[in-house]
């Protein structure tokens, strides 16, 4: 297969996903509930976390059919939930071009909207569960803890003066790593016999999401301030504006000197910068190397992901997690 | 066992599920997720849900040991999530004489608390759970989603002129007890083997657990106006000045007549009262005779659910749901 007949297969799952989702929420009531989330679910979210479920599930057990839609949309929702409570708490006005629950409704309703998604996600991840039920469930609910300590280690990291880059690392491996890690372990736990777990299988398919989510996240940070803005759905240098300790920022601060450096500890003791002052600060971005250290850190943890992916092709036919790989690589939103 | 007995029993129970609750959660880290939580958790909540997880439990398998404090704790913690939030929702300022998390801490804090509280109410769920798994889960996530609906509902009157009965009635089933419902079920499925699921004593546990709720929520109404506030936490006639849509005034509104109509009126078009008026109308509710309607209905409700305990009698000993009902009855907050 082709990065082109990839992208068609990507986007029928997303599609498919899309319209499970928006069938089974848009029928139920009270609608004062539901319809923000009918709003913010029509997006254009690109379900990656849910496919990759689809993806792994094919992977193990070798069939193109039979997928395993509901435990993808848990997946996807679980991520949702935490997206509509995390534009609360990070006050943020609009996620791809659209205006945040908060804003187009209200905080109770976004609130309400959030939890609520979170039972319908435990909804399907219950839905024609056959197989290793019990460490499906366990997967799941870890994820939405370490999901919940990531974001607890974002917000305290806004006011902390000093982030270590381990720190950074514990932090996205948390917040964003661990769901995708969880959504490749499920979808290995969904073809994998009760009584013959393949461990080393899981645990392989388990780091391949952990490394393809750092890299994704390190990815997040750089798209920041040097992707396509519009595609993108923010403004460029929202996280230079908000202050945000981002790996550039913060490697940045390691390896800047004189006035470079003063102007980069003038983001952390003024929590943020103006609008105006972005591509200042992107050139110091340049200047100190960190743009391209960005570059290979993600590249290094893609590499990772890759070799594990070499690893399975012995017994498995990874063409499909490759080609998600590559996809997630030339992103540039 | 008397009365007196059966009172120590519970504060043997709710000092073991707050041990063991505070003692999972005090030790984990960030601190800055988790001390939020211990600091709520320290209240004087009655642990009503998690105790009837286990007096049902008790009534099934006939053991006094052996007791399911897991799958209780998870109960109670469903609860106190529904609490955290409803608090920020409600503007809350107050529960139990302390300060509301989002008032102590800000938003971020107890948006985030309430979401962790949640997936460790997961986690509780899932451990030594080794019978009838699966429905337990969907016992548990269904109460959510049904309590989320409540919730919403509860919101929706808040604006809504034309609120009857039945709409309240749905409101208080979804909101209050659709847990106490669950706490119920669960306790049974817990000890009802896997292969002979006795169908009928699950659904009358359950609606025992509803009629309880009911009636308990209708009472909740009652002591917001006649009980003994400092007990009870909360400010005399606080449902009054915020304007809420209880029996109370939803019966009133039906009943009153000339001069009272128009007065109750008032508390619908200005979306509440001012605290010096909270006693004229505390008279109105007594003039129209609802404080005594309320008390016919609560009763109802709970010769209802004894109802159901008086049909177990033949096979099960009953002994501690008549006292838990009794003591629930007796409430004076």
């Amino acid at each position: 297969m082709n990065i082109k007949e990839f992208e068609k297969k990507l986007e029928l799952y997303r599609n498919t996903l899309n319209k499970l989702i928006l069938n089974d929420i848009s029928k139920r009531k009270p609608k004062s509930l539901y319809d923000p989330l009918v709003y913010f679910l029509k997006s254009s979210g690109k379900r990656l976390r849910g496919i990759l479920v689809l993806l792994v599930s094919n992977l193990v057990n070798g069939k193109q059919n039979d997928l395993p839609y509901n435990q993808a949309i848990a997946v996807e929702l679980l991520h949702n939930f935490t997206l509509i409570h995390d534009d609360i708490m990070d006050n943020s006005n609009k996620r791809h071009n659209k205006l945040t629950l908060h804003v187009k409704y209200d905080l109770s309703t976004a609130i309400l909207a959030g939890d609520t998604l979170l039972a319908i996600a435990y909804e399907f991840l219950d839905r024609d569960l056959k197989i290793n039920q019990q460490k499906i469930y366990e997967e799941f609910t870890k994820a939405l803890s370490i999901v919940c300590e990531g974001q607890a280690l974002d917000k305290e990291f806004e006011t902390r003066k000093k982030v270590t880059i381990p720190n950074y690392f514990e932090m996205i491996s948390k917040k964003t790593g661990a769901l995708i890690k969880t959504a490749c372990r499920i979808g290995a736990l969904l073809n994998t016999n009760n009584n013959s777990i393949n461990i080393d299988l899981i645990e392989n398919l388990g780091n391949f999401g952990l490394y393809t989510g750092i890299a994704f996240q390190i990815q997040d940070d750089l798209l920041d301030v040097i992707g396509n803005q519009k595609l993108f759905g923010k403004t460029k240098g929202t996280d230079l504006i908000e202050g945000k300790k981002t790996y550039l920022l913060l490697n940045a601060l390691k390896k800047a000197k004189g006035k470079d450096l003063i102007e980069l500890q003038k983001i952390i003791e003024n929590k943020g910068i103006k609008p105006s002052s972005v591509k200042k600060y992107i050139d110091i971005y340049y200047r100190t190397g960190v743009i391209e250290q960005a570059k290979e850190e993600i590249n290094k943890h893609f590499e990772n992901a890759k070799k594990i992916l070499s690893t399975l092709s012995k017994n498995y036919n990874v063409n499909n997690l490759e080609l998600f790989l590559n996809y997630v690589i030339n992103r540039r939103y």
